[in-house]
């Protein structure tokens, strides 16, 4: 290799940086030398013909040696590499959209053409993580008016797959800030597809919590359709529950959403495009927005939820979206189950008007139906709630929850794992609290959401009568170790079900 | 190793991550699984006994096994690690202090306290880039009024060593936006230190460009000099130059400074309070502050250099500084050399009065010195030229400087380096463009600053009259090779100097 060769032959060491392309060069290539890279410089890498931009990381030790270079797993695959192949470097100027970062910061207004050329950039993997980040802190807090909201939304929608439908009015519904186990969306598209409604439902999967509703709905049918295969199935039973992630709807979202997690930062600008951004992608044309309120919910106030509303509407307006918002009571978790099997009992338990089927859940799924049908429909209103009632308790919903499952390939009845363990109160009295993030940690602990079945029932919602030795609540387990491990965090902790 | 068991073995893979402190574990490991971690999580990890926080990467692949996990080398470093050390692992709840920075994002005030928890946390190496990301970012702008500038300052002395002196005046100068060869602090130190006055001057390393002061001093002297030896430095000779890094005067400004630099953002507020929290630290009563303006300066325009002086003033009131702004032109590099030796030989031959010393350097680096004589002693108001010259062309100076090399640890003289090659003008005219960058670039790729003597050697400054065949300029280099990729570059390059 001469010395002035720009080029190294790349080895698989499959470090996974998520989303953020990383490069790794050992400090003493020939490339770090003349090109003068040093560690975090942003180069442009090629193989194959293939360009990214990426963060360097150098290596001081013997997992490189100078010639060979390596990626990280999601630049390995976005350039399609191979062992051996060769990698050339070259030095990038910064992104030119970050002109606008900076324009932001000093809070000048962007317009919609600098939003899509951010947008644009951070899906073709331009943007490093701290770049991303400074993004999302330039719009944060009310940085963003809602003319520039609507700039967002509109680039986000562009970024990605968009769906068409023949039918003039789509709906769907979105809640802000899931509550555990509010688990509404099958009942209200069964509800709402069988009312003659077209619900083209995408869902999302958990990110930390023990279930997302597409774990749930995969513990009952197949979730992961195409956009061709929502077509059909909603082509023929006006709805469909699928995983968002499938079809690649907002792929920006994604992206962002991973900083906005680790800065903890939710910032409403943001929140409301990802939100309407999804929905003009899947052609929704009517949406019902539900926003818990409660101090453990993700809106604490209502003054905060007035604001949100205030956005959802005028934005939705300016995109051509109607939307309706609902305020619901956040204060507790709905339904019975934890983990995606116990979650989706809850559901079909509804959705069979069985006789002890959790009433919180039932009540919630009436209501955002109700909605939706009042806002697609405006003969219905004032009836839509009678309209959603007399479908479920007919076993319409139902029929078409089974109709919708077996477009999506066959329905499977959800199980409980095989490890059970009873925990049991050691006193007598009223439950006053529960404490839902230690709650759901057991779940975690025990294996959701990967392992379905896996999670906690629980018995004893607030305000219900206890004596000592009645069962609170069951863990599930697929194995005895997840069982222990959850036992173990347990034992280690009081007051999880606070009883007085 | 029980299921329960939280540890692995350490093995060093070298990975350098710069300040970011990052733990690798493999995707199997049953840490990851029980403790529910994912890519990019923080996590508390202990090695013998001591703790820091880290960001996971997950290795999909054989260079750990399940059983072992690695650290960066800052992290590798820090908690002193050695192979096969047992590592373990807990979650972490978000630092504290990035409450504040969230509440800046809503352009909320931020107290002293709050500044003083940041900065803190963020020199215990708790902040991951992204949320010092966010940190600079919700300060840029002009997000930050006087008190914050104020209160950040302060947080960032607090935050590393302070020297001490018994004199009640202690000068010192500082330079906004080196221009490349801008070498005046060793001759402004010298001749205020013959003057009389105190001057304990610090000086960084190149972080991009092909020479530093520090490093251009180390071409002559020791410059890794420890606090205590400062002292009796200064104590022997009113004076010094040295490296600001070995004294740790402000620890933060070396983490911010490199995501700013990432980003691209040059925040008002964070370099007036990393400016003047290093003069405070180094126990400066009385300091000029020398802004170079021009279009390819860091200050581009009068109205910019006249809100930093603004704040620089005001700031340095409030901490006890007393602040003199200097404007200079900034229109074109200083001296002929580029690279560190290159550019002391300009030093020494201002400071010997040779015939060809570089005229630029050396009235600015008296006009420097006359200001900071003007500055401490007010009898002097009026004739700190006078003074500053009389000093200069006397000798007195270059005696001075001799003398505060030799307390250091010795004189030598730079020298030039073995391969040489001289470029030559293609055409006959007037320069009337030249690219810093570029040539810049040319002196970074024959090895500046890491080998001392390469470099560039510019004879022909704005307005010099060439000849065809005449040189332009030299590149020095230690090596053939990379002579000939500095060349190779030149070759592929047009009109560096621009000759009309």
């Amino acid at each position: 290799m001469s010395e002035l060769d720009n080029t190294l032959q790349l080895i698989r060491l499959g470090i996974d940086t998520q989303k953020e392309h990383v490069v790794f060069m050992h400090k003493d290539c020939n490339v770090c030398k003349s090109e003068g890279f040093e560690a975090l410089s942003r180069v442009l890498v090629t193989v194959n013909n293939k360009s990214l931009i990426a963060s360097l990381n150098i290596i001081n030790n013997g997992i490189l040696d100078d010639g060979e270079a390596s990626l990280s797993e999601s630049a390995w695959i976005s350039l399609n590499a191979k062992e051996d192949d060769i990698i050339s470097f070259a030095h990038v100027q910064p992104v030119s959209s970050m002109k606008s970062v900076r324009s932001k910061m000093y809070r000048q207004p962007l317009e919609n053409k600098d939003f899509k050329n951010i947008i644009s950039d951070i899906v073709k993997g331009q943007y490093s993580n701290i770049e991303i980040a400074a993004f999302i802190t330039a719009c944060a807090g009310d940085n963003l008016n809602v003319d520039e909201i609507i700039g967002l939304t509109k680039a986000m929608v562009a970024s990605g797959q968009r769906l068409s439908w023949n039918n003039k009015i789509i709906v769907d519904k979105h809640c802000v800030g899931g509550l555990p186990g509010n688990r509404t969306t099958p009942i209200v598209v069964s509800i709402v597809a069988a009312a003659g409604f077209t619900i083209p439902k995408t869902s999302s999967r958990a990110i930390t919590s023990p279930a997302g509703t597409a774990d749930t709905l995969e513990t009952m049918t197949m979730v992961n359709l195409n956009a061709k295969q929502i077509k059909e199935v909603v082509a023929k039973e006006n709805g469909c529950f699928v995983w968002g992630g499938s079809v690649n709807l907002s792929p920006a979202d994604d992206v962002l959403i991973r900083i906005e997690r680790a800065l903890d930062v939710d910032s409403e600008g943001q929140m409301i495009a990802s939100v309407l951004s999804k929905k003009v992608a899947a052609g929704s044309t009517h949406v019902v927005i539900d926003i818990p309120i409660g101090k453990t919910a993700k809106v604490r106030t209502e003054e905060d939820a007035e604001k949100l509303k205030y956005y959802f509407t005028v934005v939705g307006k300016a995109i051509g979206i109607k939307v309706k918002v609902l305020f619901t009571d956040g204060s507790q978790p709905v339904g019975r189950g934890i983990g995606p099997s116990l979650e989706a009992m809850d559901v079909l338990s509804v959705l069979r008007n069985e006789k002890n089927a959790p009433q919180d859940l039932k009540e919630r799924a009436l209501l955002i139906a109700a909605s939706i049908i009042e806002l697609a429909d405006k003969s219905k209103k004032g009836n839509g709630i009678l309209k959603a009632t007399e479908i479920l308790s007919s076993g319409k919903a139902y029929k078409k929850f089974m109709a919708i499952c077996k477009a999506q390939g066959g329905f499977k009845e959800p199980k409980f794992s095989q490890h059970k363990r009873e925990v049991l109160s050691k006193k007598s009295g009223t439950v006053i609290e529960i404490d839902n993030r230690r709650l759901a940690k057991i779940a975690k602990l025990a294996g959701a959401p990967h392992d379905l079945t896996a999670g906690v029932l629980l018995f004893t919602p607030l305000k219900t009568k206890v004596k000592k030795g009645d069962v609170l609540f069951n863990i599930y387990s697929e194995t005895s170790g997840e069982l222990n491990y959850a036992l173990d965090y347990l034992k280690s902790e009081a007051n999880i079900i606070l009883i007085k």
